[in-house]
């Protein structure tokens, strides 16, 4: 029996990836050596590579000038390699700060060039998104963070630029339809609706590289990444076969519009609850609210560890908030079945009902 | 059935360690979820990264003044983040080029200081270690490459010298006793003796730290690691579990200490036989034989396909050697059974006989 799994990354995966992946770690595709033994310049690894990031192009429907890699370190590498590679040093990144990461991004842009923040909403404890804004013309890009796994907010509408666009995807990314297209540069830490932790994708249009005159360390250049299809060196083997076993699930699922659909059927059904429970109440602003990481806090803070442990007692894990912002935190990404919202509603109701 | 596995890396791994991560990607710890969906900072997962680094600093016995960290990115991150962290602009490093790990170390830390390559086997292809030269007094520091994966040679000897010794170890960590204090910094990619692709350990003394004015992006700072107990941002939670299952087994097998013996033998029989064995022979001098990866060409190149087809039937796989040295190439990496080299015996005097 499996627990429902609110963790807000790494966090749930579809049982099928989990239950392949198990076996490939004993025997990988009848070589009689495990995924973890093989080696990474093999016809079966780069088979893996290859499937991963053309489901990935798929399925965000990517046009050919992007190039989708995976590589290794985390969002918080890409926070320093975007702007080593499209900032020149003296030039303008315009960033939106919506939260923790948002921050870490401007802080390592800033090594690089000047980075104009021209919104935030640090004020309220980024509570919303900012709606006003306006984009400096000579901005080399701007930088926004689609959606906020700490407070719980989400950008419902894409910006609209002429600047390019770019976007730290971690945690919403393939979770529902957008264009793509309309961005320059895309990075997501996998954990979260991409496979498991040790992997980042960036998907990005070679027109934008090679106009800095910086020299970049080879292992942060994406031009060589991409003349070495995604493995200038050993590429981290797990995480990427993760990634595409995800990536395959998703596209078993009916792709992005099919999960987008169960993913708003899901974050309705915690929200509603939230809305109509009278014990508890949500964090931010309801045109923002994320359909990834639902926080909420509950009336009374004195029930906060025992409604926690309820909740545990039901199989419910992962729910405890963010220090930054308190209360709980549900996350819903991808693999969360809808019955794991079923169950933490029923939750919601039943300790309601018990301290009515 | 398993193969023999004589792959240069992503390599083989101990049963043991297999088996256990197979229940772990779908159970851990009883924790009802895969070890791909816990939080990173959760108690279970922090006590596996602790022990993996104290593991390691066990199994070195490294002096307290070391710290252990488990990085994303591999050696060639760490190529450049060596010198970015160690090397002022203006000062110099000597490096020892020992084939083509070590020039990718050399050209990536150009960009960072000035690079006195002090010694190189490069004319006669690799197939030596350099004995004579003289680390200028003024170097910050001195880089080597310990066994070089490509040509099969291997430092026997550290060499001796005042200036602080930096050595990428990703092929022969942990696989013969040595005083690993004498090195201010060691590096390795974990996926040969360590664990599986997708993590870096870094061993490195704090004193080194924290002398060079230029601004160094979060990520790749080694004392932001330390501060966070190597947990800065999401590790690569799996490849760090991997790890500590491998040195958890190197432990169990009797350290460093042990596993020598075995490495010994290993590479004592299967050099023997290529000596021995008319068809057959070593490609680098007699006294840098690596004990980690046996190089050697077949005397008759027109039976060089037909010998690894004939290891093939035997489940013999991986030693096709690399493009650079040609030939074969068995790495015989710490999980390697010895049954696996007898096997590889067997089958060279097999072949012998056949074409007498």
């Amino acid at each position: 029996m499996k627990v429902h799994n609110f963790n807000a990354g790494p966090s749930v995966l579809p049982n099928e990836v989990l239950y392949k992946a198990s076996k490939a770690l004993i025997d990988f595709d009848g070589t009689g050596m495990s995924i973890l033994e093989i080696g990474h310049r093999t016809e079966q690894f780069t088979a893996v590579m290859e499937e991963a990031r053309s489901l990935a192009r798929e399925l965000m429907q990517l046009e050919d000038d992007y190039e989708v890699l995976f590589l290794h370190g985390g969002a918080t590498t890409q926070f320093m390699q975007v702007p080593m590679n499209l900032l020149e040093s003296g030039e303008t990144a315009a960033y939106v700060d919506t939260g923790v990461w948002s921050n870490k991004a401007i802080k390592e842009a800033k090594q690089f060039g000047y980075v104009d923040v021209i919104a935030s909403s640090k004020e309220t404890n980024y509570n919303h998104i900012p709606k006003q804004f306006t984009v400096p013309q000579q901005a080399k890009y701007l930088h926004i963070t689609t959606n906020n796994t700490i407070y719980g907010t989400q950008w419902q509408t894409i910006p609209e630029t002429d600047v390019p666009l770019i976007a730290d995807m971690s945690s919403d990314i393939l979770s529902r339809q957008m264009d793509f297209n309309r961005f320059a540069l895309i990075y997501a830490g996998v954990q979260k609706n991409m496979g498991a932790a040790g992997a980042t994708m960036v998907a990005v249009r070679k027109s934008m590289l090679g106009k800095v005159t910086r020299k970049i360390p080879s292992i942060l250049d994406y031009r060589l990444h991409i003349e070495n299809g995604s493995m200038l060196n050993t590429p981290p083997v797990f995480a990427v076969y993760i990634s595409m076993l995800t990536l395959r699930w998703l596209k078993g699922q009916g792709g992005v519009a099919a999960i987008e659909k169960i993913n708003a059927k899901k974050a309705a059904l915690l929200y509603d609850e939230i809305d109509h429970n009278p014990l508890f109440r949500g964090n931010v602003a309801k045109e923002d609210r994320s359909r990834m990481n639902v926080t909420f806090t509950i009336d009374k803070p004195e029930l906060e560890e025992e409604f926690l442990k309820f909740c545990k007692k039901e199989d419910i894990v992962g729910i405890k908030g963010h220090r930054l912002s308190g209360g709980f935190r549900a996350s819903l990404y991808n693999a969360l079945p809808l019955e794991s919202v079923e169950a933490m509603v029923e939750a919601m109701k039943l300790f309601s009902l018990k301290k009515a």
